[in-house]
């Protein structure tokens, strides 16, 4: 509303242009109010997630916007089919720094596009504002359950198998690469750097999760790490084999030729896999279950009694690995 | 979970400590999960809204944290006040730099826990990450309101009475002080400052808004601004008189000792207080039902037939105002 001209659109035109097609659910009422009204379907619980990605932490500020806005929003549907939910819509806030380019904006909204049609989400309302650091994105996503259905950290059972989904490591390792601690091909490197910059949240496991596992997250802080969250929430301990962690063709390469690499593989950040503890007389039939909606699920380990805080990671020898740190944290 | 030592806690012992006792609703799992459950009532809308704010843009870095809280949740909270809904949670999104102390944030969460007795809403859910610049906080705010009865920007009729809720542009005032625009004494300095960094939102008026108003928002942006917002989603025109808007004893003073501290309470920002259009005929009611839960209401104006996108702003002697802008942005 300053009357300066500047060559960039101003925050209500940057809004009408690029984020209004985005608000195609009613409730969102084109982004022309102060809030959204969302009307919860009956006989379901909402799930609710928040998550920010912030460049320099999360991105390189030269990442490509269209990715940015994918990761931003992937990690936090990622929490939702953790947790069992089907993906409703989004919030979402934006800070952009002083030399933000309308051109970033508009790559950024595209990708937010693409994501809303392929994850079948919507952005019901948001804030754009300006932010004296890098540019900062926080999302809360909204998902739906069946009232009570929600999958906890807190429900693994001493027995149960422990699955996670896909492969992991690859995410962390490209950032080890970019850092110069491992080395590989560059088309290696081009997929591993890929699964980092365009998590695949496991949407269709959801249903799946919330008939078989009795508790799961998503791994975003890295395997050992996150197993350690859902043991101190369920009281229980964990011993897994790092031999039966799935691992991409590129990440086997990896360790083979760099041993270390497991170790980044086992506690790096970033793979936005899901980690589910099932009932062993469950196990064969959630295998099936993730197999027909397209997700390939590893059991990598068992649920034991309470025991030390931190997860038990056997070796191929069965002695347990030492490892300097269980996890990543962006913060 | 880094290995590293340092003074500071580190992001578990920080949500613990800090935020956990914030989430005094079961269904956030005391932030011990990935997302949180929402049960929503039935014959409930939710009423959903997210805003910033960030260092250098909204606040100041060196002012008070508890301060800094209460601004960041009752901006969101004004929201839902001026949508007719009553406030259920909201979901923390909370950037920190490099040099953030323990202090600082136990400062800004206690601000948080006070405003959460004073306004009886709870966290819900949140995440704490660093961020390359300086604190940026996003909430996400809930509300509730009966199913459909959202109070909209878009229902302003013509014919329809213009109120406001107490008093308009002292904070803005205070930042036009602060910068050596005006001056005004110690003591009125400090009354307008505490206006700018404690905003009132009027919880207390959203049953009388569902009842009486066809048209609300809270004035965030500057009155003329965001009047024209309704205006321009409800597709009409609208007179005020700047003579009738309600101001401070302080605003006052200012205005007459310094005409041009008029405009500044006509178009600055951050008043938090409601705009509302009301039928005529249900004016005086609308008058003694906000009296009746402690909120004074002035009527302002007029709406009337579609014309310019810009209210009409008339002077004491019933000349059209020539405003060099009429809002203010924080973008």
């Amino acid at each position: 509303m300053v009357s300066k001209r500047v060559k960039r659109p101003d925050e209500f035109a940057l809004i009408g242009q690029y984020f209004r097609p985005l608000a195609t659910d009613p409730g969102a009422f084109e982004l022309s109010d102060d809030a959204a009204a969302y009307r919860p379907s009956r006989g379901r619980d909402l799930v609710l997630t928040v998550d920010t990605v912030a460049a320099g932490v999360h991105f390189h500020p030269s990442d490509p916007p269209d990715s940015i806005a994918r990761k931003a929003l992937r990690v936090n549907l990622s929490d939702l089919a953790a947790k069992g939910a089907s993906a409703v819509g989004y919030m979402l806030a934006l800070a952009l720094p002083h030399d933000w380019s309308e051109r970033w904006v508009r790559r950024f909204a595209a990708g937010l596009a693409d994501d809303q049609r392929r994850y079948d989400v919507t952005l019901l309302g948001g804030d754009t504002t300006r932010a004296a650091g890098g540019v900062t994105i926080s999302i809360t996503a909204i998902g739906e359950v069946p009232t009570g259905k929600m999958v906890r950290r807190s429900g693994a059972r001493p027995g149960d198998a422990i699955f996670v989904s896909g492969t992991l490591g690859d995410a962390a390792l490209a950032l080890e690469i970019a850092r110069g601690k491992l080395s590989a091909s560059r088309a290696s490197t081009a997929r591993l750097l890929d699964r980092y910059r365009n998590p695949q949240p496991r949407m269709s496991l959801a249903p799946v999760l919330r008939r078989y596992a009795h508790s799961a997250l998503d791994v975003s802080d890295g395997l050992v790490g996150d197993l350690a969250h859902v043991c101190s929430a369920s009281g229980v301990g964990a011993v897994i084999e790092a031999a039966r962690v799935p691992l991409s063709k590129d990440a086997s390469s990896l360790v083979v030729a760099q041993p270390q690499a497991l170790t980044t593989a086992l506690t790096g950040g970033d793979d936005y896999e899901i980690l589910a503890t099932v009932g062993q007389e469950k196990a064969a039939a959630f295998v099936d279950a993730a197999g027909a909606v397209g997700v390939a699920v590893t059991e990598i380990g068992r649920v034991g009694a309470a025991g030390d805080s931190v997860p038990v990671v056997l070796d191929q020898n069965g002695k347990a690995l030492r490892l300097a740190q269980i996890g990543h944290t962006h913060f």
